[in-house]
């Protein structure tokens, strides 16, 4: 008997770039301008504008260029009657690498950002602690810090993937309440015990100074664990949407519960069940009941080279390229099928791949110009592999808005264009 | 005999905070607003003003807080009767972590900041080469690529700290002519197999399209190892004043060599010897005789905080935290001595450890109030140790502008005012 085909045999080994393997396969840069037959062979281009004339001087903060000014954060509308309270994405399609530039970092806010002193700004720790502190931003920064590299994903996010018909929409619009910074802050955990909390205490409340004074309740095993009091995003001090001057930061948990403008840490035995957790940030199956409290984002991976909106020049080799990440762990494998899903090979994680983070990964693939679906799954290294869409469906219905995971399908056309699909 | 004594009384061992050491030791809390009789156990501080009101809407590119505004590069002017020719500098002191966000990664010009078209910029690819190849920026677009986190560092870094007495200036403005980001591209070597270069051509000179055309000469062995055509920084498209839309990317290699603006490979026997290489980017030695191709930057480290500029508020615990890197490998370890140099503590490096990055180490302080003189050594994966001034000078005298990674020393002054020293 046969072994199971286990390979796509459009999608090239990913090693096959170590291997020199490239040049055979027929070069890329020959299908665009620098087809051998046309290459100046004698010496460099001519000479264009931009070296005849001394160019810009020095800037003390620098920005993208202006041909990249389409590369922005997909917004959404407020919702009626408020200001600030929605979303706005990150172009997924558009990046590169892990890390996200802060200025391209999801927005998710309550009742908008709210313009904070940091000089007048205190953070209180209280409840069920032997010593009730207050800490200016300047005390914070006094204490021992950690870096770490983690994405941060809105329990939202895909949500329109619940609906009835794929969204005609680009991977950003659809996936992009998903970042990845390198966080650096204060273990929580040396606050609270500096505070005495009280052993018996198993909650915290944490609550933000907007006007929406978002709060959550958070375990203690979480907050003695990997949480943060975030200072700094990506080397600088926090973006004022990213909860400036502080916020709460847990590894892998839903987005919301990393308390934005951080503002209030009360140590408490019970969950505070607030309007943000009960009325909201609940997830409302096909039964009729609601998950609560279902913390850990599932392991994921989205496709972003090629996807909507970036549409195949023709036939030829290309690198399939997304991200995947898990709230419970690490990546282990991503799988790529270029056959709508019957067969599945293994792509390459760029490292270091770590823990709670965006991991990207690619692969080769030679597309012959026909009509193809792509799609990605991702496994962690708690043994979890992202799921098919009906599987999600089957289990959890579609009135939720929350915690989407499942594989995502992406359909090119003979022409190149490549469109969201259920397949 | 008593063993020699291997650490400074007053720098604590990295590990107590793993230990739950801090309380006590004095909490830092209780030194700032947070002291346990001036905190209100009641319940929370009164409403601010920011959360009485809605925030500010969503944004498409985010920048940093207001408050921030002090947070910029440090600029230098530029040469009389140059446009752009200089440098600006990462404000170290200001920055945590190991990611510089693009707007405040150091430039160095020799002609500006070009302003190019990236749908009229082409690569070329020539010289000893099978298939002279022309690329277009959606061509190169559709390679392999590879993410690392890589530091960047100028080779004229620090070199003020060659002159007879030390400047009174900031960590930013002494050292920051080093940056660290997430490097997406192409491996150079794909292209040159593409091209097929020549097994004899031992070397490549890479081009700009500056107005300067900056110019270096590159070993082949540099090319074919962890050179990448860099297209994206942190994410998202090179900044412009990082050679948008594509730069050469060589890790470890001082600054100039990863050349900006990138137009032109070409496939040569021997170094071009180019005017950059030539009468620039050589190292004049106190004989006389200047050193040519010092490519890899030394191991070298500096403490961020405390430094000048950061007066520290009254004695107590404080966290020592800097950055340490090397051009030839991985940071094995960095001591810090609080006592001048008579005895050295090992601290804590902030996970993952990569090969030429940026890596932060941290260490627990606990300042008497009493002047002091702090200093980092780092030592790389290769065994070298940063070297102290005066080896330093021994060995390369002060006409040299170039490679200063000497041990840096911070005095600290009973009212907390942090100096430059040399000491």
């Amino acid at each position: 008997m046969a072994r199971p085909k286990r390979s796509s045999p459009a999608l090239l080994d990913r090693r096959i770039f170590l291997r020199g393997g490239l040049a055979a396969l027929g070069a890329i840069g020959g299908l665009a301008a620098g087809a051998p037959g046309t290459a100046r062979a004698a010496g460099p281009p001519e000479t264009p504008p931009w070296m005849q004339y001394p160019g810009a001087p020095f800037t003390t903060y620098g920005g993208p260029a202006k041909y990249e000014s389409k590369v922005m954060r997909t917004l959404i509308r407020s919702q009626p009657g408020t200001t600030g309270s929605g979303a706005s994405r990150t172009p997924l399609e558009m990046l590169e690498g892990t890390i996200t530039p802060s200025g391209l970092h999801f927005e998710r806010h309550h009742s908008g950002v709210p313009d904070i002193d940091p000089e007048q700004h205190r953070l209180l720790v209280h409840g069920m602690v032997k010593r009730p502190l207050i800490f200016t931003m300047d005390a914070l920064m006094r204490y021992p810090m950690r870096s770490r590299i983690h994405f941060m994903e809105c329990s939202g996010n895909s949500q329109l993937m619940y609906g009835a018909t794929p969204p005609a929409l680009r991977a950003g619009e659809l996936h992009g309440l998903v970042s990845c910074s390198e966080w650096t802050g204060v273990p929580l955990r040396l606050l609270l015990e500096e505070a005495g909390a009280d052993p018996a205490a198993s909650w915290l409340l944490a609550e933000g100074a907007d006007a929406a004074a978002m709060s959550r309740s958070v375990p203690m095993a979480k907050a003695m664990d990997d949480a943060l009091i975030a200072l700094f995003q990506n080397g600088e001090r926090l973006r004022p949407e990213n909860g400036y001057p502080v916020r709460l930061f847990l590894p892998g948990y839903e987005g919301n519960m990393s308390v934005k403008w951080l503002r209030r840490i009360k140590v408490t035995a019970t969950p505070t069940m607030t309007k943000d957790e009960t009325s909201r940030y609940t997830d409302l199956q096909a039964d009729g009941k609601s998950l609560m409290f279902t913390y850990p984002m599932g392991v994921k991976s989205v496709i972003t080279r090629p996807s909507p909106g970036l549409t195949m020049p023709g036939p030829g080799l290309y690198e399939v390229s997304g991200i995947a990440w898990s709230g419970s762990g690490t990546i282990t494998k991503v799988e790529v099928s270029a056959d709508g899903g019957q067969t599945w090979t293994e792509t390459t994680l760029s490292t270091p791949v770590l823990p709670r983070t965006l991991t990207r990964f690619r692969i080769p693939w030679k597309w012959n110009g026909g009509s193809a679906i792509v799609k990605s799954r991702a496994t962690d290294s708690t043994g979890e592999m992202q799921p098919t869409r009906d599987k999600l469906v089957a289990e959890h219905g579609t009135n939720v808005v929350f915690h989407y995971n499942a594989i995502q399908a992406w359909s090119i056309a003979g022409n190149g264009e490549v469109t969201n699909v259920y397949a």
